[in-house]
């Protein structure tokens, strides 16, 4: 964490000094450049984002009266905490939270009853450095929250606003897009408020206001499995409940166990379709006392004694899709650009049980966050933003594709009573699909294709490790100035900043005629280098390209005062240099990231990351003009809009 | 971390329902338990740990009128952190400091100037599992008044107190204690208040007025070193700014540089007495620009050109300490027990160079805390405040004799001046002394002599890694429920609960009349068990003792459902078991525990554990008698008092 560089200030670091006025309830702006409807995760993952620019006003609204107490969705996957440790609370989350480190599995027992068939990590080894993590939703908004609230524009949501219209109107106009906003709370129902934004981001939900109001809708299968989930407080004598345990009973259905956050609350899943037929529940009308008295059935002979239902709900979730995440219809005039964008659940909806939905909304306004921010602050061309639908509306076919499948897999049952040879799928696969699908389960999947920010791998051969196109697989590091042992990935925090990541080959110290020496040279010097052309006067010179260097070497054989001056530049109101952008492979040779993430050693490679993490080339370390014209591609040099 | 026990309860689950009356900064009460003067680390850590207790009144006052933002300790030593683990902050104080990992060292150069002349590790491999870190001393106290606010009594300092009048009273009355107030804020200047308390707690600073009014008085070393110190935004050439460094010139004196957090904040300390004899600086007229001076010659040729002050010192710190910590004359009448304790500056002061002073004033009170804790809900003898005294001015005389060593051996330099040899103090002499006294520095070598409270070591052979009367010293283990890898020592939390680990022998799984179950028998059942007395009634079974149990097999030899009640304990309202009592050695050969630690595998041993981390005593699993004698000792049984 980097602070003081423009001189000391007191208190928590991570609050950034105030400006304008305090966010006023029953005042809104009259204009913003961004208005986001709704507070779930996609919503306040965005806020969250765009609360890092002083310079980008953007209001959120929410149709609650306050924040989220009791949340619904729970899993955290690593991708996600990944992600938040971009935000500055993955810390935060893994201590508080429960973290997932075994799935067991259990089967009909011989003689009846249920018995332990497997144990697989969870998590398969070396995924990610982050936890698989489950805790209340709501203590992930409180974080969010958190993030804004301490931002220089002090950002709180407008509670109790519902939005009931949206008009594009002409580019000419500042603020194309008109909201109307309807007031909820008591002291104001029915008062309608009107705002004007630059762009309109609809995080509301799989019944999407903004999305009917520009359109769009969900299609998808209709063939749903209905559901039953628990948060309980529970003695039970069955011995994995504190383990992730998927159990699937001969005759009575199938029990999903998360155990959750303190030590004590646990989620059951019930799988309402697969009931025993005598037992079957109609979801219309069903109670809390029957899901209890189904897991009872599925565990016994293991007793379940419910002390507490702090939540539960039965829902059929049909695996829908969008077919576009923006305004921009299939016929609009050639040129015709975004303004209007939906995120999360409006646009995709998942099975609960792949623990998807909340974790690939936020995703969705990780990806759209920055890119805002870029166009919003004069940095990249608006076509940027034609991007967001074309990338993510793609995975979420790929997770939706991924979901229909496992959903299914998880549902099909020992055949048993209505099949002579007893058998209906094997547990043994069962477990072997759970295996091969943990890296869609854990986000880190995730690939998007060639664009103008994406590139085409052409030299992906130079770092294995980091495609093109999935998100930076993190990897230990040891800091030259002053050999702190960190994780490179960690260094990509959500400031919408692009980074450089130089791993140099075996021979190159930094100096001289090296090739990291001369790649830092064209990047300072060079008239076509991008980070001359698209640093913003008066900012520093890493603030739209992050610059930093890995070496082969171990840390006595490099000396920080030989480095390009790139490496450790000057910065801030005093000239100040910046000591953290030089790494060496950590010692034990187990960690070393050359070797973990497949690194040419000779050639050294250069791997351009993406604000949002995601690898946007790997090139030679002398690949000047390609690096060049990637830039070029997207960017705004200042001063030209 | 553990929650939701008694029912869910939405929002942050460290912050404890209130009781009580918010804090009223101009309605002090009239009686409290304990009045602590003083918001530095001791009083803060005092106030902090006394928070955990709902039934413990607490009133803490300073005569600031507000936080502390411009600390001027900074150094948290690795004992340190494993004590602001049990108070839940370590990971954020991680996080936001400066890891030392690396010192160098620098020596004149043979052709003028300075070299450096070699690294070591800034802790020695294995001494702790946690860091030393730099951080301004603001925002620890930061991390206390947090505590303290999420406390059940949202505790807050009444701030702008000056104590001016303390007189204990007749043991009769319930509040002996009375202390009268000076209001120092200008609104109310010179107001006075009086407020009755059990036990008074002066954490009031080198100058305190309660070590006064008690008539105590610091002694000691008159000839100290007068020492300059400044934390600056610089630019300098010099390689190792971000390597805590102790630099050593030919003639110009010496200078340690402490790199502070954030990045960019270093603090230089220049030894006032060893500069140049030309150069010599009065101490009592001398401005930062002599210091800068002073520590741009030690540096040359490199250069440091000073941006910002932030804050600079100049002082003469003596090696001083009281006799006693309490005031219990030794002319008292024989049972007379102390009312009025002093902790930290208030008894003993240390040179800043080995980074005591504030490190061991928190442990002070880490040690009085529980203590006090005990006594005021009745589970303890009063006798027991005696081992106050009796444990810390050992240790602080202790340290005042290293600390003086390690300053002489500091300010001692190359006599080339005034020696015709050219050799003082050989800087591989200093390395060697610096390695060796790093457990010192670390806070790890404090040892409590045998006493009520500490057991003699006599079986200590069965556990050698875990040293009676030193702190718990952590390592790794798994979770047997959950799976979780996890280090043992961050169980024990500041709640002032004994805690005693049950390591297993080889063949022990816990089950039918294997050692540990026996013992868990014997405690959960026998008329004379410890836990049976002194756990009071209608609160939980580890209320009082936590018992744990640690395994030497894999997870899955082990069955959670035939362990021991003991070590699945129902609890709270709705009788929830609690599942994180057992552990497995971590799978990894490198960081088992018994082979850590030394355990005996094939006898096993239990360890007892005090609130503050210490171990009380090493037995054999079969030892029960001794483990009663010893909380025969110094506890009280419910009801007897």
């Amino acid at each position: 964490m980097q602070f003081h560089l423009n001189g000391f200030r007191p208190g928590n670091p991570e609050i950034a000094p105030a400006i304008g006025a305090p966010v006023d309830q029953n005042a809104p702006p009259a204009e913003v450049d961004v208005l986001i409807v709704g507070c779930g995760p996609a919503g306040l993952t965005l806020a969250a984002q765009l609360s890092a620019f002083p310079d980008i006003r953007t209001m959120i609204i929410e149709r609650k009266d306050g924040p989220l107490t009791h949340g619904q969705a729970d899993g955290i996957a690593c991708r996600t905490m990944e992600m938040f440790e971009a935000f500055g609370f993955a810390h935060e989350i893994k201590r508080e939270g429960y973290g997932v480190n075994e799935v067991t599995f259990w089967k009909p027992g011989p003689q009846g009853g249920i018995v332990r068939s497997g144990r697989v990590p969870d998590v398969e080894e070396g995924l990610s450095e982050m936890p698989h993590i489950i805790l209340n939703q709501a203590r992930i908004h409180d974080r969010f929250l958190a993030v804004m609230q301490n931002s220089s524009h002090r950002m709180t949501p407008y509670y109790n606003r519902e939005i009931v219209d949206l008009q594009r109107g002409d580019e000419s106009d500042d603020y194309p897009v008109t909201v109307t906003m309807k007031r909820l709370d008591a002291d104001h129902a029915g008062k309608t408020e009107t705002v004007r934004a630059r762009y309109v981001v609809g995080c509301d939900g799989a019944r999407s206001a903004v999305r009917t109001l520009i359109g769009r809708s969900l299609h998808g299968d209709s063939a749903n499995h209905a559901w039953g989930v628990m948060d309980v407080l529970a003695v039970t004598d069955f011995p994995d409940v504190r383990h992730k345990a998927a159990i699937q009973s001969a005759e009575e259905g199938s029990v999903l166990i998360i155990p959750r956050e303190g030590g004590y609350l646990t989620r059951f899943y019930v799988e309402l379709d697969q009931l025993n037929e005598n037992q079957r529940i109609n979801e219309k009308n069903i109670t809390v006392e029957q899901l209890i008295a189904a897991a009872q059935r599925i565990l016994a002979p293991y007793t379940l004694d419910v002390k507490d239902v702090v939540w539960w709900s039965c829902y059929q979730i049909g695996q829908r899709l969008c077919d576009k995440f923006d305004d921009v219809a299939g016929d609009a005039p050639e040129g015709t650009l975004p303004r209007i964008f939906i995120a999360g659940d409006a646009c995709h909806t998942h099975s609960p049980k792949a623990g998807q939905g909340m974790n690939v909304s936020m995703q969705d306004t990780f990806n759209l966050g920055w890119k805002l921010a870029a166009v919003l602050t004069g940095q990249a061309r608006p076509s940027l933003l034609e991007t967001y639908s074309a990338e993510r509306q793609t995975i979420a076919q790929e997770l939706i594709d991924f979901d229909r499948e496992w959903a299914a897999m998880f549902s099909e049952r020992p055949k048993g009573a209505d099949d002579a040879d007893g058998e209906g799928i094997d547990p043994e696969e069962f477990r072997r699909y759970f295996i091969r699908q943990g890296r869609f389960t854990a986000g880190t999947a995730t690939r998007y294709q060639p664009s103008t920010i994406c590139g085409d791998g052409a030299t992906q051969a130079l770092a294995v490790g980091f495609v093109v196109g999935m998100r930076f697989h993190s990897a230990p590091v040891e800091r030259l100035s002053d050999a702190l042992p960190l994780h490179l990935g960690h260094e990509v925090k959500a400031d919408g900043r692009w980074r450089l990541f130089l791993f140099a080959g075996a021979d190159d110290d930094g100096t001289g005629a090296s090739r990291v020496a001369r790649l830092c040279r064209y990047l300072a010097e060079d008239a076509a280098s991008p980070l001359r052309r698209y640093t913003r006067p008066g900012h520093d010179i890493d603030s739209f390209l992050d610059v930093r260097g890995i070496f082969q070497q171990r840390r006595d054989a490099l000396a920080i005062e030989a480095m390009p001056m790139l490496l450790r530049p000057p910065k801030g109101r005093y000239g100040l240099y910046d000591y953290e952008k030089v790494f060496c492979a950590a010692p034990n040779p187990q960690e070393d990231i050359f070797a973990m993430r497949g690194i040419d050693r000779a050639q050294g490679a250069m791997v351009l990351v993406r604000p949002d993490q995601y690898v946007a080339q790997v090139l030679p370390l002398d690949a000047t003009a390609a690096l060049a014209r990637f830039f070029d591609g997207f960017m705004t040099e200042p001063g030209a809009t």
